[in-house]
């Protein structure tokens, strides 16, 4: 195989979400590779560099970023760490995707603000990742294009199975509606300004204390209300939904189904116009399947047995229609070299 | 940026599916990029080497299999190509993804079949890429997991908004229905045995002379039906669905949502059991994004004023959580650095 | 309670088809009563007529139908009886709803309908209930209006839970798919010209012997395709579903939801136009409920408690409207007398 | 035809819903007739009445109350007018079905409370219709049943396509949600303790000083929330909503289709379990239409015909699941007896 360029990327934090995007880099990503690992449990971070190969380990971000081969940096351990590293990430001037939350408070973010301005150009992502989920894309390409009017209300439903061992009431804002606060200022592309939470008697799923489920209202700038229910302890899996309230129409997303639209009359979804679009994943992971399967240097999918399989009922089907009535199918005794 | 290992593939056929092949393991694909690409029509092949670049572009697929840097093949020129392609790269011993049709008839099919028994091992994956959309490869893991029981009948339906120019009669089945030729196969482990075609009267939408739209009945050796309608001019859009009647059970795809069942008295489908599962999705798009923008040399997405904006309404929200009521939400100015 | 005239009709057959029309034209239709209840099984005739009050009890339909105060009949006996329950109504020129099927055989049929023309006017409705379903009425009324063009084919599903104690092959045919065949016939305007029954792998759910499940292929004289999957043990439930296939869209009922069209690249529904067209069932209930319990001296349903704890909450949240803020709402003491 | 006992109505009130109920009461309602009409409008009142035949007009409630065949009330007048003609009917002890809103205010709503427990029984039942609707009836019977475990909160969607005329906010609030408050009350069992009304930027679509949409927050005795969107301008429909969110599961009613749950890992519904529960409104209108027909002296929907072209089909049908094979349908000819 030959060699090809591809960006180095150190991720800072290999727990549940760091090794994930570990995995994702080397596995998903088409032109990156994970150059450097970092965790202060230097054991945990041999243990992923032994696995994805040719990755140096590190405990120390500082001693990371300045390693040969690292091009950029992602940023996954946890919030009160996430300063420090974007100041190593500014100090050799790295490009970073920074997992939410950016910093536990304004006062850390403040600083940041302040700091990348110094840097004179943008460096950082910070890792709202709902703005990439096909259906938010979807209805915010909706509201933007201005087909329904103007937004009035968003009604957001946020559930977990579980709370999270040790989690509390603040946390539930924190690491949890904290995304909804996000997708409602990219939604609406306004600011909020003021937010209630709401309290009602908690489950009794939910731990003693923990105040589960909540219901928090923004309010925007824009006048628009966004109200999220944040239930923890819903036990039956994980959803999240939205719903857009507009002058002319509301759209829903997070149903089990693809963007619904309710307006004129009718609600509905859209039929995808070709099979590019119907199959696109479907191609994708056809190809990625066949180069993984051959870099293994292993042959799996559908085969020449197939292929020759198909052509006879073609034939069949082909004869059956022009002359009418049921045709037989016959194959030629399958070869054990193509399996059982 | 580093070097890594990566498959070079060569491109043969450079029309709408070659095309996107060359985008797809270019843009998509991890771990391969595009070596060369092949086409009679050398302008074209020149323009697609030229999009992608540091790729070799051939009239002469043989020419191309044997240039350094090709480890692997990609077929997507028209069917009567196929064989010469495939058994080029046969003596190269080059693995192969063919587009399907794998040929045009079932004689040239057994040759191929011979001859890749002849090479000694399996070089050929045949584009039946149905088999990997997620929608199918569930209602495959489902009819596999026996909980609805034995597969009776699949009632399977295939609507194009318009028939490809010049398409014909026969054409409908080779190119179209052979497609669920193949997944009724894969999906219920069961070799065809017989085929019937039924023409109604055909739509006024479909040019004169076109049988469309139609209806296909297969019958396995495992004693199932598997009828298909066939509609090449629905005009509506692109739609492809699928029911298993099992047992105890019916499952459908390709209706806008999830796989949905039919069992014990209950329809419905699943709720996705974490955040993972969710925005899987989400977090591939929201990296390669990351690492695009970032080999560009650009910044895109959320930034640091997003951070910052969250962090204040989080600060806002436990204010009004702890000690009740409507907490007003103040960010600083916002800097030009970051955009309106 | 005053009089008021009221159509006399003599319910011949008070089997569980029978009984259930007997209680729906006591408690359900307006404008009629049972006057008449006939069964060769006399004390089971003679059970109903006790349970209906005021109605007398026949074995002999020739004397019912002779009866002071019958001025129509139900015929719900076994079918091989209708023939001479719809002779003897033509006697009496009295108007018959005949329950499916109408007789065992044609000859049979084709006697009736000599006999119906002799008497010079139509007398027999026959008992198609599905033309009366309100899904089937939008479908219909649906491809009357031409929207989607002329009907190609309608792909139709029957699923009971269990068969019926020993239903044949033959009964799957006539006592089910029966309903198909008429419902072809109503929703195309078409007559059938041929039929196809195929039989595939029974299920384990059948008893030996019995073919379940079967498809059966209708042919029209419009040149329309109606396959109907007919399976009497599919276990989960009683499922009957509709998708007819037009030129320029679908339409597909009997989903758990409205019905569904798909149509200029948009699946979905329609949203009633006015709360009498969303609540019409729900004032229809609310009526008959209160004239019911009226009826027995009863007082049910919300009363002056519920409307005046509407009102107090009304006026706090008009006050909350105008003032802004949380209102609190008052009530008074919740009296004894309207319960808990 | 014979004379049957009936329940004689008077309708206070012949605007759009009492001349809705007196049409629903001759056509629709089983056991009950309209005796008297009263409206203001005697040109009014007088053709209603003469529509309904045999009925009396009256535009003082106190006479057509007195007059003979009048067992019960409807009153469906403006609210100002309820206290009066309640007050009137408790004079004659007869029993009401009085149309919401009892009264426009607490204070005339308290006095009517203090008459009904003076009179020693309940007279009265208050038009909250929405406790009849099938949607609300399933879903208050899952909330009961627990097998959700307690409710949590609720998520009511209300939307008009237009404001009625002169409409105001407060009206919103009194005629709108007002529907809301009670189907709190009623789904949950529990008490409004306190109500909250956060007022978004306006629609467009509203007309200047009206608040719309509002989202209306109440909290219960048992700490449930219910928070309802009023939206009276959205254009597109009329759509009534509600979302329950229990311990273990959510339950929505009114997206057009049945009761969804989601709880334990799945998200869905409910198969009927038999043709006379899936078929029960169908059998319901075909035996209305039959006997209204009747009444007209008319014959209407399928008959002989009908009966005989089924039964040819059949007997073709069971020819080819005997014989195998395609068996052509032939009819005699259609006599010109049975329409084109």
């Amino acid at each position: 195989m030959t060699q090809q360029s591809s960006l180095g990327v150190a991720v800072i934090g290999t727990g549940r979400m760091g090794a994930d995007h570990v995995r994702r880099i080397n596995e998903v990503t088409s032109g990156a590779h994970v150059a450097a690992v970092v965790d202060l449990d230097t054991d945990r971070a041999e243990a992923v560099a032994a696995e994805v190969g040719g990755c140096a380990a590190f405990a120390d971000p500082a001693e990371a970023l300045a390693a040969p081969g690292v091009d950029a940096v992602l940023v996954a351990s946890p919030g009160p760490a996430h300063e420090a590293a974007l100041l190593t990430a500014f100090a050799h001037d790295l490009p970073v995707l920074c997992e939410k939350p950016l910093t536990p408070d304004t006062a850390a973010a403040l600083r940041l603000l302040e700091a990348e301005q110094r840097l004179g150009h943008r460096r950082v992502q910070v890792g709202f990742m709902r703005r990439y989920d096909r259906e938010y894309v979807r209805l915010k390409a909706l509201l933007d294009s201005g087909d329904l009017g103007r937004p009035l209300m968003l009604h957001n439903r946020h559930r977990n199975p579980e709370n999270p061992p040790g989690f509390t009431s603040a946390m539930a804002i924190n690491d949890s509606v904290a995304h909804e606060m996000d997708i409602t200022r990219w939604l609406l592309g306004q600011e909020v300004t003021a937010v209630t939470v709401l309290r009602p008697r908690p489950s009794g799923n939910a731990p003693e204390g923990l105040a589960d489920p909540q219901l928090v209202v923004l309010e925007t700038d824009g006048g628009a209300l966004s109200d999220v229910e944040i239930y923890l302890n819903a036990r039956y899996g994980y959803q999240v939904q939205a719903e857009a309230v507009c002058e002319h129409g509301t759209a829903r997303i997070g149903d089990g189904h693809d963007l619904l639209v309710t307006a004129a009359g009718r609600w509905g979804g859209t039929v995808t116009p070709g099979y590019l679009e119907r199959f696109e994943d479907a191609y994708d992971r056809e190809v990625q399947a066949w180069v993984d399967a051959t870099r293994r240097g292993e042959v799996t999918g559908p085969g020449i047995w197939d292929g020759y399989a198909v052509a006879a009922i073609c034939e069949a089907a082909v004869r059956s229609q022009t002359e009418g009535g049921r045709v037989e199918v016959h194959l030629v005794d399958r070869p054990a070299f193509y399996g059982a």
